[in-house]
């Protein structure tokens, strides 16, 4: 495995790779790698010949009073769990090379950024989508692996690939739990022990919801809040949202029909966590 | 040459040329073109070895009320002028597959965006820096040409490339102008004779500046006077900008000091036209 940090050396790699026919794979990452990641590299090794990680904490996507800076890092534990999971190339460059002075440039996708974790986190989507540009244009992808877990993230991420022409393949991978079905996360480490045993009740109330719509259940009202009573009963539980809706347009809905999305955001303490269902009814 | 409407079609012929170790130039249009268009075709010639124009009145670009409907068009006459000024590849795409349906991202640059013919068309440059993008990614040139009649599209565009990494070179072809000066301009069509005669101002007026600060002028705000006096002695001018700036920033100047761009928009009749020039003081 190499690791570069400068953009114009990746660049000329990605091009280079291209000439001589490979297939580029890509995993866009902020690093602190959890087996979620590591599941979208080894997706990206069956996809592609030559598989690139990025390794970026991208301030753009952090608002004023973010994590931004506590966000947990440890480069060099990724890099060998990046090594031993089919990267070949580990891109991590620095915030002045992403963001040099007078730095001007934004991408923004309307309407499906300001729902959800938009709402909540104003700028957000702006700051993914930008980087998410820049990366496709230094890495030069044939194919990007993302993570069921942003599903926002995921649908804003096809759209500007189709969008902007990038005809960049993107890949879907499935959320990937811990035993007692909470989503990984890198922000799970902010959990205390009390939270980190509440925490639990997202992914249960998500299995609720969908023992519920298996029983008939199609009033989204109903569902959402046997789900948020769930919540709610943990002490230290804060719910930020509880939402279903389309899957594809992330309009809200009060009956369910078609492809949905039930998605949610709790804090727990200082651990803003989301995690999310897709069904099809 | 060759002439491709299909998005697709494009995208793989321009990987194809890559792999093969072309340099392609290109050179992104709206038609109808002049002997402006024409030197950045042969230009690009110069600089590549395949060169692609773009043919799209790209609608992003116009604001209601603007003249998006009556831009003149002549694609059979453009093709032929194209093809004997170095062109290889026509690319005219429709508006159907640029922005389908449900359409929704969009590229902005701060600050450089909403001065001048910015602030006079909102939302203007969202548009151009847009289908750039778009463009960028459909077409993978090695170096683009821009006229700098549009002097201020020319400086966002470098911001663009640069900002999101595109790696494409931006060459500045200079203004074309008519044996008497004015600057050639698709939109010179619309104005009628005694339009047309008066339209010689916006050149002159740039001379006069350029005279004023040869003599030794320094103080914007006399030299703005100057031009606005000679423009405004015109019947059928009515005066949108004058503007004397930083030519990097577009930051307004008090006093000249260092690259600066004198810049103006003028209408005459129903159209609007463009002019600048670039000094060092």
């Amino acid at each position: 495995m190499r690791t570069l940090i400068d953009i114009v050396e990746m660049q000329s790699m990605a091009d280079g790779l291209r000439k001589q026919g490979n297939r580029i794979g890509f995993v866009p990452t902020m690093g602190f790698f959890h087996e979620g990641h590591l599941s979208l590299m080894r997706k990206a090794k069956e996809l592609s010949d030559v598989v690139v990680v990025s390794l970026f904490v991208n301030p753009a996507q952090f608002g004023p009073g973010e994590d931004f800076e506590e966000y947990p890092r440890d480069e060099e534990r990724d890099s060998m769990l990046a090594m031993k999971n089919g990267c070949d190339v580990l891109f991590v460059p620095g915030v002045e090379g992403m963001y040099p002075k007078g730095y001007a440039t934004y991408v923004q996708v309307n309407d499906l950024s300001t729902v959800l974790c938009g709402a909540s986190r104003p700028g957000h989507f702006q700051g993914v989508t930008t980087v998410v540009t820049k990366l496709f244009n230094i890495v030069k992808p044939h194919v990007a692996i993302f993570g069921q877990k942003d599903a926002q993230q995921a649908i804003i991420i096809r759209r500007i690939a189709e969008d902007l022409n990038y005809g960049v393949d993107i890949v879907i991978a499935p959320i990937v739990r811990e035993s007692d079905g909470l989503a990984m996360s890198s922000r799970n480490m902010y959990l205390n022990r009390k939270e980190r045993a509440e925490a639990v009740v997202l992914h249960q109330s998500l299995l609720e919801a969908e023992k519920l719509i298996a029983a008939g259940e199609r009033r989204a009202h109903v569902i959402r809040e046997a789900m948020k009573s769930l919540i709610t009963a943990k002490d230290s539980a804060r719910i930020d949202y509880v939402s279903i809706l389309d899957a594809d347009t992330l309009q809200p809905l009060d009956l369910l029909q078609g492809r949905i999305l039930i998605a949610l955001a709790v804090r727990f303490g200082k651990a803003r966590l989301i995690d999310n269902t897709i069904m099809t009814c």
